[in-house]
């Protein structure tokens, strides 16, 4: 079961690795490949403990849609780690009071050290208990100005239910980014400022082995289940212009809308200098461009740093170029026959 | 006097790099501190031959304000050039068809290989010469398809006169980036199609020694003499969280306009993975965000690739204090005395 917690606590960390040093483990067991489960699983690695990650999903990283997270397949067994997925966890052998094995709907898996990276759900616990209405996701329902619906009362960070700028949805995601911008807001307008929160993308990156990953918006079934209706392209090309020393594998995501080319969200899986890209895809998001619009936006270029025209530009060109040619299926479809 | 070309040709390139092979030479003068120029001056620097940069201007790097130019001293001296700032060359010594050394108005600079980086200005002699009207700039005039003012006649590239969408008057950039939308634009025209091309902000990389420059947009003397009144602020920060191995330093510049808070334009410059974030700005700047809408734009972290609040982020959130600051003053000023 997912911790209430807001994200995981430095304790644990450091437990992990007292534990580590005090005995080192002959195997380790990683359930859950989100963003804690895999670092985690990366770190075990480079301290050369043979590490299996154990996932309910079919790909590692839920939050990218399935062919990019599919990327990270590879990356993961290259670095030693051996990945189950499509596997649930259904128990734990133990010995003494120590566990000894994982238990799962498809056989046992030895393991000395167990970590659970299962996701966190909001601690709304007390400020339910207080009288404080929580919203629909369960988190603590507030305003634009962070105050909850109990006069005088304010509520900042994961336990806080957020707007999503794109779905327009309430949603929960845990991010520091937005717990710490909240805690900004939620400061000044209790200090007898005025500050407003204004929603969140939902934008992350991470690092796993030598691989890079960036997301931000709606991913496909995201986009499907808050009522759009998209076109997806992905796009490969490099970091740094292909024959500049370093230049690595890119590929990037872009899902849109279908007709008016509106920009829903954005994948990014790659290697060094891939991942931070998100960002400006974030801030192309943010202000609710289209992919005909973002493609001809004036970013940099160099050869130590991009090819001419950027990944993110390429997608952009690419999408737009998919919009078009669905849409002129579309009108061929709609267009009344004579 | 700065050549009339489409940038540098790769023939150029090849002509010294055949030089040095053939003779190395003693020492070089490099003329001119901007991007050609210093990037020459570190490739020689790189093949260990002693090289002395000459420029006119108070700072390397005159497409940055000075304050940030400034920065770029200290990396070039590390990297073991000399620099001459505030001296202009006015002529060469040879010997027997050969140069022999520099000639400025301050001294005599020996030297063997002389190379000079003095910026670039469109070629467009042959368009006024078939009687095709030049801007106000020099550069064709071209409307938003490329068409020029005589009919069937397209342009595109460093030969044409950009809109820069921040002072809304008409520059001569010349950056690869421009002539290939530009490219792409007048292509999809000429073949029938409807394409426009949406003006430039200035956005350029590079990377001198260990120093990764990034602009876009007005710097401060730009946004004046566009006659806007600015606020500027600039903020030192690092490119990784900073307990993170490989976070290196990075300075950001905002420059925002008083009052409204509007962006104008940003510099950073910065070790290993600062330029790039040059394009969030860009991004930001081409859809006229005001810095306090910036800073709480949902960009990503993890400890590789930021710390928690982005150095884009932070400079905005400083800026908007600042711009705020300064209206308060300003009220104060305008405010009826009783």
């Amino acid at each position: 079961m997912p911790r209430a917690s807001s994200g995981c606590r430095p304790d644990d960390g450091l437990a992990v690795r007292a534990a580590l040093e005090r005995e080192p483990p002959r195997s380790a067991v990683v359930v859950g490949a989100g963003y804690i489960g895999l670092e985690l699983a990366e770190a075990l690695c480079a301290r050369g403990i043979p590490v299996t990650v154990i996932q309910r999903g079919r790909t590692p990283m839920d939050t990218l849609d399935p062919d990019m997270g599919g990327m990270l397949v590879e990356a993961m067994r290259r670095f030693t780690m051996t990945l189950r997925l499509e596997e649930a966890v259904t128990g734990f052998e133990t010995d003494a009071g120590r566990v000894r094995a994982v238990v799962t709907d498809q056989g046992t898996v030895p393991a000395d050290l167990v970590i659970l990276g299962l996701g966190v759900r909001p601690n709304s616990e007390l400020a339910a208990t207080a009288g404080i209405p929580l919203g629909p996701t369960g988190a603590i329902a507030v305003d634009q100005r962070l105050r909850t619906r109990v006069a005088g009362v304010w509520a900042a960070g994961d336990c806080v239910e957020k707007f999503h700028r794109v779905s327009r949805r309430p949603v929960t995601i845990a991010l520091g980014t937005h717990a710490n911008k909240e805690g900004r807001t939620a400061g000044i307008n209790l200090g007898g400022g005025y500050a407003t929160f204004p929603g969140v993308l939902g934008t992350a990156v991470t690092k796993i082995c030598d691989v890079e990953v960036g997301r931000t918006g709606l991913g496909e079934a995201e986009a499907e289940a808050a009522g759009f209706e998209a076109v997806s392209v992905s796009v490969d090309s490099t970091t740094r212009a292909g024959y500049y020393p370093g230049a690595r594998p890119i590929r990037t995501k872009l899902v849109a809308e279908r007709g008016s080319g509106r920009l829903l969200g954005a994948q990014i899986v790659g290697e060094e200098g891939a991942a931070k890209r998100i960002d400006v895809l974030a801030t192309a998001l943010w202000h609710e461009t289209t992919v005909s619009e973002l493609l001809n936006v004036d970013l940099s270029y160099a050869p130590p740093f991009s090819p001419l025209w950027d990944p993110v530009l390429i997608a952009a060109r690419k999408a737009s170029q998919a919009v078009e040619a669905d849409r002129q299926t579309n009108d061929d479809l709609t267009r009344p026959s004579r």
